[in-house]
């Protein structure tokens, strides 16, 4: 079972490149604030706003990209914590590898319909296919630990 | 040293039980949360608040449960990587099975003092529990470490 | 490969230990939060401003310390998954323990520059730095992997 966390586990290595991508992902959205909040020129603290038309305050674009990378905290580290407890665990191959695809697929679609303010319940079923791969995993390393 | 993270070692097999406990616990306060949007009829995007009776802004009761998994984010993640890294320095067993089983319960009494609103120091009390674990194995982790 | 997470190979104890490091920086801003809520008498429940002068609000001083603790958890976390499996890729020896030391003194400088509210752009590179090892450790893991 020392061999469960090398790159010639599919399950490990499949685990790899998902958080890599994932962490990709969560870098393209902190991105994505930074630039919503220069071109509105609305930051949080007084030693960012210091040229003219700047204000600290809040901004309907940027709150949203705020609120997306904080779902995306509440859903990825969770995520990668239990499936690296699941993979240790020696699951099966092919649920395992299925299950980090789908949750990795489904945050990207999440972030699709979060920016794109795509009619719900678009951004919802995103969400809750994350939440169920992240529920499942969790009650399999129980079960299997156990 | 490369048999600690298998299930056989009794101290791997607690902090997998554990992270899937914890995993699950945000599942429910993620849960919650959802319900409190519905039961009142408050959500953060417009895309999310079409019906008649639904409106774009807070709520306190969602608030609560918001407060309460950010508190999560803050404690919860944390744990578990400071207790991977500290599951690898060897430590001693009954040590290390009694941080995480004492973090465990002090994060579902902490969500049930929250929700519940009981009277401080209750819920400060549960906090500072699992903040104190999570303390003491990052100090341990350092230690074995150097 | 079944050896990298030991701490006798020189990249996971230096993980372990800026994790270790790390962690005590996130005990740090909570108890500052925790030391100005009760120095301006601001809470964010009902249950925990019972006393004569305290008020359930919002302060500067307190929100400082909340978005730098926020801060970290969009940056800590993430480095520290993605440095974990970044390890299981056997990486260049010199090249991952100089990506764990500069994000870990990112962070702390960061801290500084947050709380004593220096002039920009110093809070600005301290928190890109940090976000260029994660984004560095992110690639190579994936380009490993394949």
């Amino acid at each position: 079972m020392s061999d469960l966390l090398r790159l010639s586990n599919p399950v490990f290595r499949t685990l790899a490149i998902c958080t890599g991508a994932l962490t990709l992902k969560m870098v393209v959205i902190t991105g994505m604030t930074i630039r919503k909040r220069f071109q509105t020129g609305t930051f949080a603290n007084a030693e960012d706003a210091k040229r003219d038309g700047q204000i600290v305050g809040t901004n309907d674009d940027v709150e949203r990209c705020r609120r997306n990378h904080l779902n995306d905290l509440e859903s990825i580290p969770p995520f990668v914590l239990i499936g690296l407890m699941y993979t240790l665990t020696d699951p099966d191959e092919d649920v395992a590898i299925w299950h980090f695809r789908i949750f990795t697929a489904s945050r990207l679609l999440h972030m699709i319909a979060y920016q794109a303010a795509l009619p719900q319940p678009s951004r919802a079923l995103t969400f809750l296919t994350g939440l169920g791969c992240t529920t499942s995993m969790a009650i399999q390393t129980i079960r299997n630990a156990l």
